[in-house]
């Protein structure tokens, strides 16, 4: 962290900032410059509020080392994270489809699509029980009867299991029928339910915050790595920007530095970025390209009559093309998809 | 809502879209146009999800009519709504002040505050007892205790109590404890808790999401009151843009709007709007200009030792100050300050 | 400047970088801590690309000091800038307005909007003879023959003229008719232009582009000082976020800082901000209550026939009930109107 | 386009709107529904400014369609178009590598590059002779003296020229010397600039405006192609968002729909979308798999002694080890890389 004078700051303007620095138990290093000082601080400054001496007398700015998470840090843990599952593992090397419905809608389609999947080598399917909705009108999931019907696809198929936890009241029912808890984007900082996660024993997939930093993003990780909980798995699926072309804007340029940043491996979901099905390939393939370790796509039997996110979702006929073309992409990148 | 198909579109897809907006239960208008057709839509649009009709063939766009809330519809409930306390009365011809620091930190210092406030006319106290932080390492809050502490300071000095309910877990607790339940940025949509508060009694200040538009903010009160509580007050408190200059971008601007389309109050928080103390007084004083119906201030006998956010906190001083600008202010605007 | 290595740089690789900053002839300052070493950096920093520092091996972060304006900034000259016209003065303790048409029509409207103007006690008028439109296809302006009717209405009525000048090619003609020569939002970084208006004796009206930080906006008006015009007049107009309840999200909280950081002084634009005229007059109020030093208000004798954006168009009617209410409030404010 | 009526709006009002919209040569095509009255507008939309309809008694919402552009749109002419030079195409089927440093700075550098390029099989050369510069105080580029050194370098190699033209005062020089006229993303609405290189024979390379829309940077397109310059080539290089972990937010997403829009070719620029020369490589490949058809990136001899942008500058080696991966990657797409 460094404190920047003004040109202005008085002597006794700068002693003050250098006693508030000692006064955080932190050291102060001033450093006199031609037109101003500048003052540089080491110490544990995770702990203190950097901007309280950003408002004392004669500082006209402060820098902040921006990097205050530790579980999550590449510098605390050099390797690769990997989170293995009975089915397949998460991590560098592969490419990992999570595929299947926006929500489970009848028995009939989640297991005609468990059974499309395993078929063609997916081993991970996506439906949500509980659905976030804008609107209270809109159909919220079919809850706990949503799960039951998930854990009769994993018993028949073998299937493995990705569906979304909202609230904290559902957190023993999720945790019992996932495999792997997910996240959404709206509550990636919930914090109580990140605390309630890092109890648990199943992997956590965390959606970016839609208007989340990689900073904040990976935050949101320590919480639930603070909690005991190492198997995170990140998923970019699009931020908030101006741009109106598509429904979000998908950050693939977040993966490069998160994977610098960080040891958790990172998925994208190309489906909830871009909002519309005749754009989902290409992205998915440029998610490969990027560097990412798995997708999450929307597939239904029926997209046209599907209960929520129809408009994104493929049908078979285009999932199995997309797979066929991301098999031949992985290639020359040296991964393999499953 | 409008279907505009592309001047490519053949008759086939024509009538292939005109089947889909009757299979979904609502009225077609096809209008032949010079170069291309437009199908305009009525009926009861709420419970469809347009985005389906999108990926039709021969679609060229989707114009969506952005108003799906009904309960929080001025079109729906045209006078303004004032919800009513022991201490004050929160709308239109008042600007109502809450004010007080980020978080309880000792029985001393809320006892300390409440009675300065009662003194110079503010009624309503906010200080937080959970408190939602970007780091797991920071300080969470004094949690129940705080909550015992806030109680305590309502029985000594008469004022009214604003505090954050972050999770369903402490609902009753925070219900019992506060007179406005307050839901913060980061939980805007969370639908999980906006159900909950939506069956209490006790009026909810909804903070709009950092990254929630106009419309999504109003859906997120209108899942508040779906649920029957009906006493709903709407917070701008910043939102996230590119600009750097402060913590987030207050947006003032969307007060006017915001009282065109909905009857429900709207309040302003310029103290994590800008992030500094010392833009605050400037943005509490646009605010009220801009038509605000109350403010947010972050206060604390000794912001420079504050727990939390002491680098946007008004010390006692400042806001005796800021409160007289405000009521010199009110005057000519046909307001009155409490 | 200050330099963060990684935890795990080796001594070597913080040699070469305290080599690198010797190379810059700046002066490193090596600061070991507990995990890591920091470098702090003086000497003469704005001649440098500091990005080129963070990708050495074994750096981990670079945090950069964000001021390299000079003449624009109030550490170099405290004193407010005052700009001076035979109609008026621009600086703090006066709201002055300026107002008029998007663009030249008629002589007869020009001069209608000129003596009207006059009567209510407002010096400036703004219109445009060159209009920067989105589409090719829609009204460009009245160009030079627009100047001429400009001229008139001042040499008539005595009212100075404010103007759009969109390229250098209508440099000397634009300079010859204007007292204040306007740089719009699109040209905000268009640095040929804002080197040639620096060569200008006419003061400059500088709009904020729609996605400039703070400091790139202070560095544009660095361009023009650069030059050897002192008198540059900042102009907000509204910035660029997801935000889609009005045309721009005015950002009224970069007036406090931009006072602190510049002595320029400061108007806002509330009609291109919002984009309604129906909303125009309350974040006028705003503005003012903010601390801008005057206002831009498109105003027209019949908006709903106006050339070019007559939606954010005031009527004579609203716009004098405007200045009444702003007279009002600006007293308070210890503040003149005119 | 549609106008929504409000649920209160009288008969008159909708009489009002009716008449309105018939004073604008337009047809209105009323619908009543069960709530609210919607109107459809058919007829030659382009001319008029919707916006004015909005602000009419009783109006509650209008809906525009947003495809203005006519000669850049694959409505008006399906076929993709290809632009052809000496050298090389620029279109479908392949991936044109434009490489080169950020700024001219030495005529040896220069040759030394355009040498490299040409043996590793790039056709194309860019190198700023006109630099854009956030400060006036830094290196602004070698001008007229350094379109000199990349006609020899043309001369003695074949290679072809890309450079940017920055004002209307240069362009005849920067046509006579460059093969693609560049126009960057801080003039994308310098609308006389456009003009003047809708003027020109040669193609213009136009960067996305870093807050523009897909409809505003197509609608750029079209100022230059209404001029009679058909040539035109989009190019990507980030848009400006919250998110702080890249120097922009690039935004690989647009290819899919601009491609769909428009006939023009789409080439993406990694190097100034994320700024740090250790993350070009990744969003390269992504490009490449999302559909693009060409890239710029920035190559310098010696990056760390770079005159501007260095820190995002390739060196020979990773370069070439770049265009391996690339061609390894196109083979499975069907794409060639030149």
């Amino acid at each position: 962290m460094l404190v920047v004078m003004s040109t202005q700051a008085t002597p006794d303007e700068i002693d003050h900032v250098l006693a508030a620095i000692r006064a955080m138990n932190l050291t102060p290093h001033p450093m006199p410059g031609a037109t101003r000082t500048a003052i540089g601080i080491t110490g544990n400054i995770g702990a203190v509020d950097p901007r309280t001496l950003e408002v004392l007398p004669g500082v006209s700015e402060l820098l902040r080392v921006t990097k205050p998470f530790k579980l999550a840090s590449r510098e605390m843990r050099p390797a690769d994270t990997y989170v293995k599952f009975a089915q397949t593992t998460i991590g560098p090397g592969t490419l990992t489809m999570i595929a299947g419905p926006c929500s489970v809608e009848t028995e009939t389609m989640i297991l005609r699509t468990a059974e499309f999947m395993m078929e063609n080598g997916v081993r991970l399917m996506r439906a949500g029980a509980f659905k976030p909705r804008t609107s209270p009108y809109s159909f919220q999931g079919m809850g706990l009867e949503g799960l039951k019907i998930l854990e009769k696809a994993r018993q028949k198929t073998g299937i493995g299991i990705v569906t979304e936890l909202m609230d904290t009241d559902n957190a023993d029912a999720v945790e019992a029928s996932a495999d792997i808890i997910q996240i959404g984007t709206r509550n990636m900082q919930n914090f109580s339910l990140l605390k309630r996660v890092g109890k648990m024993r199943k992997p956590v997939l965390l959606k970016r915050g839609m208007s989340a930093t990689l900073e904040e993003w990976l935050m949101a990780a320590e919480y639930v790595m603070a909690g005991g909980n190492y198997n995170v798995i990140l998923c970019e699926r699009g931020i908030r920007s101006f741009s109106d072309h598509s429904r979000n804007t998908l950050d693939l340029s977040v993966i490069p530095p998160a994977k610098k940043l960080s040891h958790l491996p990172i998925m994208v979901d190309p489906s909830h970025g871009v909002g519309k099905r005749e754009f989902v390939p290409a992205m998915a393939l440029a998610a490969l390209a990027a560097g990412a370790d798995g997708l999450l796509i929307e597939v239904h039997p029926d997209p046209d009559h599907a209960a929520s996110d129809g408009a994104q979702t493929l049908d078979f006929a285009a999932f199995k093309k997309l797979l066929e073309n991301l098999r031949r992409l992985a290639e020359p990148l040296g991964k393999t998809v499953n």
